[in-house]
């Protein structure tokens, strides 16, 4: 099947927000809701490369039943109502393409009960993940989901996102137990339950989460937490080239080693943190590796990583054994991507997130290399290897159209091999607007036709941030 | 709220199958379709207490495009088409309560593709678990996904199933990770990739696993696989009370223990396997365990557990050492039910599959258990105990309906309770015919009304094994 050609510009349609409806909210929210063109624009921008003109109102609700509130009268007149968290997404998810308002959720930020001895929290959704994390330590827990930003956990659920422990841990789609949603008549659903499993009926949390705010708008989530490890070691080590270190990580999964994290920086990106961050490491492919457990299998871990290192001509491991040096080098991670950007002033990256099965990986990641080092543009490669994902961030002057189309030549290359080799357009960023023709080509148009009618069944007038995933269903 | 009135006898009406479909069935399955009275019977029962009467006739379909075919001409008469596969239902999944056609898919048993270094394996949904494992053992893989019954991996799927093992590696949820679909109206549908993650949409994985039919009928599944573990240890530990042995596990949950099997059975099942099995255990509550990792690892483990159990009042371990050994006490697990049957002969099972936060589980055994006896049905109890998740059993003389009424009185309250702590109504038997009024107090009337929605919109007609988990929806 020949791919889908993507439109690099979403379709903007905006409609009309009546003035009775803000009139209407502005009694219940008072100064809450807001028109002002910096709050409106704000609320307007992500991180992705799109220009898309602002919502035409903010909310800042700051409960469950005000957010029921706004959404049952922007249903009434059929205006888009757009879940606002911490404005990290990559994928456009934010961007009012239909105008309409976007609810801020981050005052809703209240971790609401922790169960320590089950290993559960309760969220509002404008809780962020390091704040969460900050909460639950004292209980010996920690949760581990870590998209690089800090992403409020309500954004994390709507996107399913992973990051650097999933190869572990898991993503969100494990660890999120039960949720509280409003649905597109501005009803109060609950789905799941406390208990670690369950058979009862259609899994509606699992069908929420990742749902980009489209089937309702999740207004509390219940979390599984995991027992802070009683010994966490981290490590480096130096590789030749991208496929050593790429087949070292498929030779660590396929042993079965439970590693917590194994992240892979090409040498552009430790360029990047070695400039922003100043850690003076070897300018070469590396990765960065953290084995969490008793201190006896930690220990056998790293011999066996070791060894699998060694193997693949991986030089010594260099150990960051302090908490202190620990942080410093993930945060190190977790800068990444803003570091390269600022190594290409006034730049923007177009990334991709393609996830494979593990033992394409190697095979996906220097093919990309290849193509983009012949292509010409900057560009840098940073990868969660472990479950088989990574990014290739190009990095382009928005100035220049044919840099963009450039760059988004190379992602659709990307893109086609990982669908080729079984994999998906996205392993964590979700849709958004920029990966519609992605999807279609992934899930096939059955697929997306049984998305269509679950979104058509659950929000019949399409106010739920409409535009996102797949275009509104021809009816 | 009050608890809904449970029916126990599930609505029966019947839709007419026209001559005509059966006549264009026949021309293209020959004798593979069967209106024969003994092969409807027997498609027509499973382990659960209903009497409905059978299908009206049984398609042995041996392909996907078969079932597209059976399925969209059933879906031009709107006749019901009900999924089977091994029979083993507990819920009365596989009944015809409105009549149609039983889609038997047990010679769909063809492990299509196994991807070894991938840990991923692709397989018909008529392959038997026990089918299977034979297949992957010998690339060095399992599948740990074990309900007692040798069940089919596409009723396992449908009724999103787990077992013993769940505590470590998770239930279906966690390990399908791509299907194949037959819709409402006949079409072909993919949902998943081989990918650990995506954020490709709609999770419609998940919505398909624990949809008991009612969705789609599922014709492939890829699965994940897990590395045999280097070191496997069993053993069992004897307990006073069902309560120290359930305090037990619960602090090695807490503590953050990977243990691999963690099983409940008190002195009732243990008599009854020691009938059937001739094992000689001693007739006391007891946790059998399994540990799995390296050699280090799981000396550290059997020795924090027998700790905690020394700690709780539990005798020394007695040690399952050799592979023999191992299987003779887990069959006895997988046994118990059959077991415990044969203590009263001609009797029936009224089973729970509740499944609580794991801090409120020895207050929903033991209440549960008080109830049991005081009431003077026979009973006994086994547990997926590590998950929270727990079945008591009463054994009752299907000729006199005041037992039947008294166990369902019974069941009713360990519902009731599992609801009040913030559990399940079902971990993994599903909902079927007889959980209907449960799901509805557990999920509450507006996520029935969503699952409802979904139902409505993807199968119009409701002819996918319709009368299961919610009667038809009022239009």
């Amino acid at each position: 099947m020949a791919m889908t050609p993507v439109s690099h510009q979403p379709l903007i349609t905006p409609r009309p927000v009546p003035a009775e409806l803000l009139a209407v909210l502005a009694e219940r929210l008072g100064a809450r809701l807001s028109t002002a063109w910096a709050v409106r624009e704000h609320h307007g921008r992500d991180e992705s490369p799109f220009d898309v003109p602002p919502p035409d109102a903010v909310l800042f609700c700051e409960s469950t039943e005000e957010v029921a509130f706004a959404v049952a009268q922007a249903a009434r007149w059929k205006v888009p109502v757009i879940p606002y968290g911490a404005g990290s997404s990559l994928e456009g998810h934010l961007l009012a393409v239909q105008g309409g308002l976007s609810l801020d959720l981050s005052r809703m930020n209240t971790v609401l009960q922790l169960n320590a001895e089950d290993q559960t929290v309760r969220v509002q959704p404008g809780v962020l993940r390091s704040q969460l994390n900050q909460t639950v330590k004292d209980a010996g827990l920690f949760f581990p989901i870590d998209p690089g930003a800090d992403a409020s956990i309500g954004g994390m659920t709507a996107t399913r996102a992973s990051g650097t422990n999933a190869v572990r841990y898991g993503t969100m789609r494990e660890n999120v137990l039960a949720l509280t949603v409003v649905t597109a008549s501005g009803e109060v659903i609950h789905t799941g339950t406390r208990a670690r499993k369950s058979s009862a009926g259609y899994d509606l949390t699992r069908l929420m989460v990742g749902s980009e705010g489209t089937l309702g708008v999740i207004t509390e989530i219940t979390l599984k937490l995991h027992p802070l490890p009683e010994s966490v070691a981290a490590a480096i080590c130096s590789f030749d080239d991208v496929a050593s270190a790429v087949n070292t990580t498929i030779a660590i999964i396929q042993m079965g080693v439970p590693i917590a994290r194994c992240e892979l920086l090409d040498s552009n990106a430790v360029r990047a943190v070695n400039l922003n961050d100043k850690l003076g490491l070897k300018e070469s492919p590396m990765l960065l590796m953290e084995f969490h457990g008793s201190p006896a299998s930690v220990q056998e871990q790293t011999e066996t990583v070791q060894a699998l290192a060694h193997e693949h001509g991986g030089q010594a491991f260099e150990w960051a054994t302090t908490p202190e040096a620990r942080t410093r080098l993930w945060r190190a991670r977790h800068h990444a991507y803003l570091s390269a950007l600022q190594t290409k002033p006034g730049c923007r990256a177009v990334t991709t997130d393609t996830c494979v099965p593990i033992s394409r990986l190697a095979e996906a990641v220097t093919v990309a290399e290849d193509e983009a080092r012949a292509a010409g543009l900057p560009y840098f490669i940073v990868g969660h290897v472990g479950d088989g994902n990574f990014h290739i961030a190009y990095l382009i002057d928005p100035a220049r159209p044919e840099e963009r189309e450039l760059a988004e030549r190379l992602n659709e290359g990307v893109v086609r091999r990982a669908i080729a080799m079984q994999g998906t357009c996205t392993g964590e960023h979700g849709i958004g607007l920029h990966k519609q023709g992605f999807l279609l080509e992934e899930a096939g148009a059955g697929g997306v036709a049984m998305m269509r009618a679950i979104k058509q069944a659950l929000d019949p007038d399409n106010i739920l941030n409409p535009g996102k995933i797949f275009q509104r269903p021809a009816v």
